[in-house]
């Protein structure tokens, strides 16, 4: 017999289906067995009644065991049907059991409020939790959505490596590679030099990559290894183009998670991200502090950059005002933004450079970068870098590039804050810190 | 004005429009000057004539300037028209040029026969060449095809980690990473352990995973840094299950490419790859040694592997025998393949293993696992590994995982065969290998 999906029983009242799924619940009675299955696809409950040689097999199946089982699909009678779950009006008439796995007892109840700790040190085990499938679900669609919305837009897919030479930039702290032949590369903090390089040949570029941060820091929005969504795009006038683009695509993200999950955000005690109908609001700097001082009395004018307090504030006031849950920060500080960050060339102590904030937090950084090889070459000077040691980059400044910009989406922060998570590390199915590696790195010592 | 894409151009005959450009040819004769745009949808020959002021910006622009070019579309006369290239019966009228970026000249012919050495010494450049726009945009659809493939089965996709821990597995060849406070990290040479975990709790799922092989080969077929499309799925039968899927999902791949990009198989001398119309042959090892042997006088049957030799020779008899450019081999020895990969209960000597061929060159590995936790502790032992290093590994086995197998795709190695290039390292961006990340290492020493 054919496995049936358990979504489509519905279709089957009174014909034997065979289904494969995972025991949600098993609660033995004497000389019954109920049970909830799931697959992939849905959930059915399962009754073994009246038929000794199945309940001998049931009696021994627990939790999270995989089975094959056959049955009948029979409505349940009008009292017995329950709206509020899916299914609900149809039950399966146990005929047989196959046992695929067993699995051993739980060692916690899985519908239990679990530490952030206990959940990661038994990820196997809690991926399997409502929560972990709505977080991972989400998170994939987040990423799917991204993708589609910017290869409409004719942006091409590149592969940007993890691996690489020196850490020309310096600064951010950046993890060592033994390579080969006694040499050392280091593990990629961005795929910035590297999609430039693309926005030359291909105009608009887009790369899901790995980059890695090797910074002390343990914070709920801190990550060690971390999924940047970044694209990058050529022919702008300044990065307000960019800020178009981005807006498009964040407010498609959006409506593809609301139309695939809409039921999710109820489960996190949130709601769908509010999009305005009007443009997102965008703020200089100077314009969010003189706004944080007014409304929230916090006095941080002239600051080069904002602190935590000082985005969810903003948020707040974006939600308020413009009922958006997406608000542009612009113009920081040169000094502040990295070498390839072009200046306004009105003020030049500024530059063409944004933040988008996301419910409290900043989920993507984008600027106009460099495209003249002569003024890139003078900046770099200025900031005390070879360009000699970037001769490869400068490739595409010298052969003619043009004015381009771009930005980078975490894509654990915004699906954090999609259901607004206490802590981006629950965004990742195998988080890696400053502590863990899968399991506690102080572990290893014991 | 708003820019007009180039491919739009043929809309407005008789107009004024706005393109955005770099300038792929420049030809200037006395008072005249021809040039070809492109931009990232098309081409377009413009023209400056009997404009003396738009003439004396334009003799000093050459190959890839970035432009910004208005003009009057107009229709070419009939014996102009050129019905062999895109826009060839339609000119630009250039009334006024601005220069965004200059180039310097070029320090060889872009349409020149070069070295793979040339071709990636100057990346940035290179990656305008026709050869490369081809490469990486087939690239990026092969991607994007393989994720629809496996959305619309209900796969969901996963990031799978690059920073890994111990090197439980032993074996392959791994780079070591500097992690915090003195501790070292690995890393990853494959997904594997986590798709399997994402399996227990998600039924189907998949991955774009970087992987690293630190192995000191330098031949066409080897990369430092891989891209790996895996997928993995739970209540299989048996391999073939995982084979079906897999066999679907690469027929979808290459009719995408065939859809989105049918002209750019005769720019590589090669022609869309062979489907056949019944299932892609599947051969176990030893069938494939005796057809080797019968047809091709290659005696190598007994031996545990394939050689790339019989893979290219085996190719060719399932390309003869069957138009397929795809072949599976399956049942290769239990001692050949990683530990995880499952006995057939009959011949415990071969497992549930197949590989997939494609154009002489094996790019997809796949198997069904282990999912009994004391079956799979017994293995590691007898395999000399320590079931303790894998604790986080087997809470999925001990947690009722159902039975379940999957397989890998090398991104790169699709890409090479499917346009059958020399080496794979063309079909990399920037391809990390034991002598090259972006320039050749041993310049560093100079």
């Amino acid at each position: 017999m054919e496995r049936t999906l358990i979504k489509d029983l519905k279709n089957y009242v009174g014909t034997e289906v065979l289904i494969n799924g995972v025991v949600n619940v098993a609660r033995h009675q004497g000389k019954m067995a109920f049970f909830d299955f799931r697959d992939r696809s849905s959930l059915i409950q399962g009754v073994v009644f009246g038929k000794p040689e199945v309940l001998e097999i049931a009696k021994d199946i627990g939790a999270e065991y995989s089975v094959a089982v056959k049955g009948i699909i029979n409505q349940r009678p009008e009292k017995m049907i329950n709206v509020n779950v899916l299914n609900g009006d149809i039950e399966l008439e146990i005929t047989s059991i196959e046992v695929l796995n067993a699995s051993a007892p739980m060692p916690f109840d899985l519908d239990g409020e679990l530490s952030l700790e206990t959940v990661l040190d038994n990820r196997p085990l809690t991926l399997k939790m409502q929560r972990a499938q709505d977080i991972f679900k989400v998170s994939a669609t987040i990423v799917q959505a991204y993708r589609d919305a910017l290869i409409k837009r004719d942006f091409v897919e590149f592969q940007s490596p993890s691996l690489v030479g020196s850490d020309a930039e310096g600064g951010a702290e950046v993890f060592k590679v033994e390579y080969f032949n006694g040499r050392t590369a280091n593990l990629a903090t961005s795929p910035q030099l590297y999609k430039e390089i693309m926005t030359g040949a291909f105009e608009r570029v887009f790369t899901i990559a790995k980059i890695f941060r090797a910074e002390k820091s343990a914070t709920t929005r801190h990550l060690a290894e971390i999924t940047q969504m970044d694209f990058e795009m050529g022919f702008i006038k300044d990065h307000n183009d960019v800020m178009n683009e981005l807006e498009a695509v964040t407010r498609e993200v959006v409506n593809s998670v609301v139309a695939k999950h809409s039921e999710v955000f109820s489960r996190f005690n949130t709601t769908a991200p509010a999009l305005p109908e009007g443009p997102y609001p965008r703020l200089t700097l100077l314009e969010t502090q003189t706004i944080l001082k007014e409304e929230y009395g916090i006095d941080a004018i002239g600051e080069l950059d904002m602190e935590p307090e000082h985005e969810r504030k903003i948020c707040e006031w974006a939600k308020a005002k413009h009922n958006s849950d997406f608000v542009f920060i612009t113009e920081f500080p040169t000094d502040k933004r990295a070498f390839y960050s072009l200046e306004i060339p009105e003020k030049p102590e500024l530059c063409r450079s944004f933040d988008l904030l996301f419910r409290g937090l900043e989920i993507n950084s984008g600027a106009q970068r460099y495209h003249e090889y002569d003024s890139m070459v003078a900046k770099m000077k200025r900031r005390n870098l070879d360009p000699d040691k970037f001769g490869f980059y400068l490739m595409h400044h010298k052969y003619g590039v043009a004015p381009h910009g771009g930005c980078s989406t975490g894509l654990e922060r915004f699906t954090s804050r999609m259901l607004e998570l206490p802590n981006v590390k629950e965004a990742v199915p195998f988080p890696r810190d400053i502590n863990r590696i899968d399991t506690l790195l102080s572990q290893l010592d014991e």
